[in-house]
């Protein structure tokens, strides 16, 4: 994978320059040279005979900055006053605050939002439990909960390390559907614990996002939470991406004017994603799907690396009971979904699938496949990358799922409302827009979540989850 | 005690008015009739022949409320379209929500927030765990956590009933120190669970502030949690009041020219508040201190009615061994202060102090005795109320407190750091500027919680709780 310059590597470096001509085009030829890419440029102040610049550069690592830090340093009358990492900046002192919705200016604000007033809001909501929702953030607020096991592609980095991606996760819940989120690492990694822990602090929130927590120790805490309580609870590497997936699929069974139950559908990778994408395109009809780990095929009776998750998998799937590696599986397949490691199939494992075939390689940063070789061969290709068509984006589901559960008070989350959310995200792209290139909307795209919240409420309170 | 209507009672009623002359004044007139106190007066729009108006009034009760809407509806030609509550419209929705400090306006933006760019951050902090503080809310946060189990006056409402208490707090903590609080009410009131929970939900917070956790089992849970927690712990019933009543007694130690030490104290109470404040009073250097509860003073050998926080406190105060009642405990006391039910001293117990008595009524909303009979006796009189003189109101001390301590990123709190907060509240008054009915500033005062906050921040350092 070639690694070109991006912006979440990207530094701002403010010089002293000698205000001699020539000197900004010395600069900007150092930059180059090191290949750097040359951003945003503003001057900070002048002074007698010096002008202070704000350079931003994009590298392609740690390593590139420092090479273009060095390589600049070495030019006659210029000087290097600070290097400012632009990731980090955007972190400083934590990505998410608390406001206050009404002022406190004098004792009589107090009066109302604390004692005395606030005695009567507490007994209304001790009458009527219900009220919680309406006069307290449960309304609006989620948790975002993660014990740090399987942080992106970064793995069991602990829950302190965690932390960024969490409240990463609140800021995209908050921009892009209206909802406070509020990000808790645990200390624990103890199903038990974290399913404790988790129902003792649900009373403030109207729902819990799972988040990053390693399988198949994921699969029981989310079970047993649901069970538990009386919000939903989803855990968003499972069923956010699986959505996507099921949406992606369902585009381009309308493209490709085939029956989505009929697909032949190959998944590599037996974690949260792998598994939950498999038990939701089952449980939607599709009846020819085989699940792949590392030893290959998971089969009904497969010995080695099982569990109980598993084992109820193979009991639903792979109905021709193939065995051997993912290349076996693979021939005449329709779909193959990567949710696993980079490089597992080849341009040649393409070539045997079925004629059309739908290669989503999602295994971040480094797919699957390389897209450059898929390209040639697939007929349609997603990856998880924003650098690529058709990026299969789980910003497309979560966001409005929790919207429409906050909406109407849900109790919990059922397949039903999960399918409406992906069939929701498919539609917002009609019939002539569909596109090889275009069979998922952006995550950008401000429609799909209004349309996914909309799909949602309606359909739990169709289904019985509703409370409002 | 005479009710007045207040603001904590407050309606805005829209009324449709035929626009005739005099109509106006007939419903000033009867909402005067009432006894409601006008407030605001706007004119939502006029219509052909009709004026619609918001009206607010402050009313007594909700009995008022009611009576004073009742008597409004019988005038002809006006007509109620809708009756709002103030206080409850203040907390519709929740009152505080998340905000993002940074945008996420595009992919770039994303990418340095969240994937890929966020795992740097992630990285930095699994190599260095105080760079927590440092990239994630954990600097600037604190959890105010209940269990509901001794909300205000209100007791054990339970830990849904106790959220808007507790959202309230986190305002004021924003309010006034820039603090981002997030409230969490319990589903559990088992110490055991408590404590472990806390431990587990304590990554992203910098401090906790347990709120209104029933006595004793308080003591326990707050002590577990300090021996356990890097970050500190702070039973805001027992320790923010305790700090303000210091401040209060240092200032009536300026103020008459005595010395603290000297003071003989009698505390009616042996709750979070009485049992915190006898501690802290001993520990600052306070010799004759007698606490009394439902069964009179508390003495070392006391039978009936004891607990092991109760014996601890037994031998540590009342040195001349005072048995009886609080009558008899407050003969030639310099000092009462009560932190426990309405009505437990008269006139004549006042009248046995010594000369220049000093009354702390703190029982809230109604005092130990009616301030109207304490004022013609009691040299110095404070209340737990707005609405006369010396309020003793914690708001002068948590936002501070918490914001000096995150200012250091504290690793927990010390009595030094308290005795620093008191006397920090206490000095905020100048020595010309003291006086009876000024030995305590007000809650609305800015400059305390800078003032405390550095005090704080000072005394971390020097005793080596600080990180920063």
């Amino acid at each position: 994978m070639a690694h070109v310059p991006s912006p979440s590597y990207s530094i701002t470096i403010r010089f002293e320059i000698d205000n001699r001509v020539g000197m900004f085009a010395k600069l900007a030829t150092a930059i180059s040279y090191a290949e750097g890419d040359l951003g945003s440029i503003d001057i900070v102040r002048v002074e007698k005979g010096k002008i202070i610049r704000d350079i931003t550069v994009n590298a392609r690592d740690e390593e590139h900055e420092k090479n273009i830090v060095t390589s600049i340093k070495n030019i006659a009358g210029i000087r290097i006053l600070r290097v400012m990492d632009r990731t980090f900046s955007a972190h400083e002192g934590g990505k998410i605050e608390i406001h206050n919705k009404v002022p406190i200016r004098d004792s009589n604000d107090l009066s109302k939002i604390y004692t005395p007033g606030v005695a009567r809001v507490c007994m209304d909501i001790h009458e009527n439990k219900e009220h919680l929702f309406r006069y307290t953030i449960k309304g609006n607020s989620i948790a975002v909960v993660t014990d740090g096991t399987a942080v992106l592609g970064l793995g069991n980095i602990g829950p302190e390390a965690a932390m960024p991606v969490m409240e990463g996760k609140a800021m995209i819940f908050k921009e892009f559907a209206g909802i406070d989120a509020f990000p808790i690492a645990l200390k624990t990694t103890v199903p038990d614990e974290i399913v404790n822990t988790v129902k003792n602090i649900s009373i403030p929130f109207g729902g819990i996002n799972l988040e990053d927590i390693s399988a198949p120790r994921c699969f029981e805490i989310e079970e047993r939470l649901r069970r538990e309580l009386d919000i939903p609870v989803i855990h968003d590497d499972q069923h956010g991406t699986a959505v996507v997936v099921l949406a992606a699929l369902i585009n381009v069974s309308r493209l490709l004017k085939k029956n989505i139950k009929k697909f032949r559908v190959v998944i590599s990778g037996a974690g949260a994603a792998g598994m939950a994408n498999a038990n939701m395109l089952s449980l939607y009809g599709v009846k020819d799907i085989i699940v792949c780990d590392r030893k290959g095929a998971i089969y009904d009776g497969r010995r080695g690396d099982m569990n109980p998750y598993k084992k109820a998998l193979a009991k639903k799937t792979n109905p021709r009971d193939v065995k051997g590696s993912i290349s076996d599986a693979l021939k005449d397949a329709n779909v193959f979904i990567g949710l696993s490691v980079p490089n597992v199939i080849t341009k040649d494992d393409i070539r045997k699938m079925s004629k059309e075939p739908v290669v989503f390689a999602l295994a971040n940063p480094e797919p699957e496949i390389a897209p450059e070789d898929a390209f040639p061969i697939a007929r349609i290709l997603a990856t998880g990358r924003s650098d690529y068509p058709n990026q299969i984006n789980n910003m497309l589901s979560f966001p409005g799922i929790f919207r429409g559960l906050l909406d109407v008070r849900a109790k919990g989350v059922n397949e039903e409302i999960k399918f409406a959310a992906a069939e929701a995200i498919a539609h917002t792209i009609k019939d002539d827009e569909l596109h090889e290139d275009y069979i998922i909307p952006s995550g950008f795209d401000r429609k799909v979540v209004s349309s996914v919240a909309h799909a949602v409420a309606e359909t739990a309170r169709k289904t019985g989850l509703a409370r409002h």
